[in-house]
């Protein structure tokens, strides 16, 4: 994403355009305020997207075999020595000696020199590149100072002296949980928990709106697991012919970027995957992305460089999501953190994370799927905002949108608006959400509708009052057809369908 | 709660034992570092329930009208100055001279002297109070300080040097998005938002475990309305017939605690409320309490004593549990704010968050619920906690228990448990939480579901080989009784009732 960051933002400002007018995403927050880069809320209509894909991601890892959790976002700071935050979780800066402008010094040098390759580079490396290209405050043209290191939690003070951090993930603050775990699971691996809540990143001076965010909500799942059971998983059996959009490190050593179609026993047998347990994460991550309905073009698997993964993982692949004026962004990223994090917290808790294997005693493994919640809500607008010569509408899968169903007199008189009013009881009782409207014409009306993504509009005409039939109205033909009054409840049930009901019968 | 919190937690400590060994709630978190005072985390079970009763509050709110909104829980210091937290969010502290342990210094001489009434009195009050009773430090026994005061937010500094808060409630950060509210909502009055998520409050030294949290979850809706719109509200026509348990503050001034079973249009006519719209909000509420099934002897609605209110308070009443061993402790409040936030947020802000009415323009008024949901958590499981001559165990009510359903096999063999997976398969397919057990023996597993509050088991013994029915066993009455297997589903759809479905049936 970093190389397009400055260039136009023409499609990602179309879409927050009507994201701000409607009522799904506001900001930066605080508004009236004048706002602070990196927060955003969600308003009435954004916070039924957000809690449809939460309530996806919940019901989709139950089905699973996962368990939530709900641990706490601020800790006091041993928790992030011990998980190596502290250390390591630390962003290059560079200063302006001249106008005191700080910049982090990778996207700075990405951006006046895109082909070079900044990560995993040293601060000193970094330095380097910064004086031998030549680049310049870009403010004031002023000489950059030396490229130092920025810790990117947010601090803040417990009580009257203790330091604590907001949780940058949620994963950490799962970790520490294991020994309560294991007995909660009475000591079974492998054991599968997940936890969806916010995490916060202090990012210098985030530029790239919604997909850059300080606050942002995390969904973070871990399965622990002995390393003996990675490798002959009984799950991956079940799905391991399933095909997915794969870009594995090795193609992309070549220089080449096209997406393997493959099974995952065919990623196995060609070495692109090592483990079954890990590969069957990243199915489970890929079928989140599929039910959204994201279409399949613009999104892929990428595999991360060996230089691009953080020290301790194994191996790490994201799912990501190509924007029209970003490139591709990371939505979920899946990673084999092998014994990394219960090791760490094991030494610096001093309390054993231990447990009883073939080989005797050994320290659990973990993978791990990270769903970036607020991009993939991002991804589901940009993918289905659509402005054609009629309309500037969302096409969003019926059973995400916010409103579902919206209920329409032709005209305010007649009794046609206490029909239609009648109709709009009858259908909040059921599961859709739905509402009423009377303001305006009748086209105008459509149009409100067409710009939420609303799939259907129930109109009640003169008809109505003769033969007891209403129109439903699509949204993606425009076209209606005639429907008894009676006989609308199971209409949408067969209109209206999520995805994740046929999925579950098949894994149940 | 003040005047017993070192009162012997003899029930409260049961309870939490419990919920620490069957994965409840743990901490104080993180507990492999020793834990923070005011940090709990929810394991797998007590996160089902934070879930469902999240889903009730969001639910009954959406059949109410409000819609969800979820706002950042950092916001810069301005929006703190403009609610007035950065001034007034304060607790009076005190400290020793002699060993520097700083106390609460209200719940301190609450303690020392618990017929002395401190909500209201300045610092210096407290100070000469202290004085004059010769309150010591209860640690050293050394004389104690002048009283100060002690911000109750968590400070946090964003980017490299803006200051900023964590949220100490969900509400003003709703506020602060009235105007691009007003506009989803097309500018009418009186319109119903709500929010649900994280709040802290860095309390001193908190000692009354999950009771008093530094980091806690609240739902907060609020109505934006008219005033001229205040005393005539069409909702509370419909419910002002309901009788609900009041101690309104007139009856507290003549030290009476009686509650008053009446209707809310009798609580009007006898002066106890003043207006429909906030009558019909402490309706809302109340159900919800109702619908969790907390015994009525247990929970009250006691209204603020005028000296009680915040100063920008109108009116306030508080839903209160009754717990074992700290008394009448608050759940929920509902509160009547007039025009003090929006008027702040138009002054600080300089933006105008004037509307519409008879009168020309004027600011609206806020009336709001605030539901503590780790409280109601709490609540939840003390007033169902059990612990009779046989078994230690919970009776929640079955559309909150976060196991609903457990298959078992009489035993592992001859078949059972191969009928008993197909029979768990079956029910995991429908809307309920189901497990399945075949560790140890039957009578050990009904003991461990039982403990956790699962009010059903499914027992596939050898009759079911012979005629198909298996066994369903009640939790409450340890009884009973056979079903045919392809008619449990329907079974249970009439044993799992969730009240909101009927409540929703009669709302709309």
């Amino acid at each position: 994403m970093n190389k397009t960051a400055t260039a136009n933002k023409k499609h990602y400002e179309k879409v927050m355009m009507l994201s701000k007018r409607r009522g799904f995403i506001w900001g930066p927050s605080p508004e009236i305020f004048g706002g602070l880069s990196g927060f955003y809320s969600y308003g009435p209509l954004g916070k039924i997207i957000k809690n449809n894909v939460e309530e996806l991601i919940q019901k989709w890892l139950w089905i699973n075999g996962f368990w939530e959790v709900d641990a706490p976002t601020v800790s006091p700071e041993i928790v992030w020595i011990s998980s190596g935050h502290v250390e390591g979780f630390i962003d290059p800066i560079v200063r302006c000696t001249k106008c005191k402008t700080v910049y982090r010094a990778d996207k700075l040098i990405e951006e006046f020199a895109p082909n070079i390759h900044t990560s995993g580079k040293s601060f000193e490396e970094l330095t380097k590149i910064i004086e031998e290209k030549n680049i310049q405050c870009p403010k004031c043209g002023g000489k950059l100072g030396e490229v130092t290191g920025y810790n990117l939690m947010m601090k803040t003070t417990i009580g009257l002296d203790t330091t604590g951090y907001l949780r940058p993930e949620t994963a950490t603050t799962t970790y520490i949980m294991f020994k309560r775990l294991h007995a909660f699971f009475r000591e079974k691996l492998p054991s599968k928990v997940f936890q969806i809540g916010k995490a916060y990143r202090n990012e210098i001076s985030p530029r790239q709106g919604v997909l850059r965010l300080r606050e942002f909500t995390q969904g973070e799942a871990q399965t622990f697991i002995l390393p003996e059971q990675e490798h002959d998983f009984a799950d991956f059996k079940k799905i391991e012919n399933e095909k997915l959009p794969l870009l594995p490190y090795k193609i992309q050593m070549e220089d080449r970027e096209d997406i393997q179609n493959i099974s995952l026993r065919e990623a196995i047998d060609l070495g692109y995957l090592e483990k079954e347990a890990y590969a069957w994460h990243i199915w489970v991550a890929y079928k989140i992305y599929e039910m959204l309905g994201i279409p399949k073009k613009r999104f892929r698997l990428r595999q991360h460089l060996p230089d691009e993964r953080a020290h301790y993982a194994k191996d790490a692949w994201d799912i990501e999501f190509l924007t029209q004026d970003f490139g591709w962004v990371e939505l979920c990223g899946v990673h084999d953190r092998g014994d990394y994090d219960l090791s760490r917290h094991q030494k610096y808790s001093k309390q054993k994370m231990l447990v009883r294997s073939s080989k005797g005693k050994e320290v659990p493994h973990v993978l791990e799927i990270a769903f970036g919640i607020d991009r993939t809500i991002y991804a589901l607008l940009e993918a289905n905002y659509v402005k054609d010569d009629v309309r500037e509408w969302l096409r969003l899968p019926a059973f995400i949108a916010p409103i579902q169903i919206a209920v329409f007199p032709l005209m305010k008189k007649d009794g046609l608006d206490a029909k239609a009013k009648e109709v709009y009881r009858t259908l909040r009782q059921t599961e859709f959400r739905v509402v009423y409207d009377e303001d305006g014409s009748i086209g105008k009306r459509y149009r409100r509708m067409d710009e939420v993504g609303t799939p259907f509009e129930v109109t009640i005409d003169y008809q109505t009052l003769e033969d007891g039939t209403v129109t439903i109205r699509d949204r993606d033909t425009m076209e209606q057809h005639r429907v008894k009054i009676e006989e609308l409840t199971k209409e949408f049930k067969k209109l209206i369908q999520n995805p994740l009901e046929n999925l579950a019968k098949q894994m149940i």
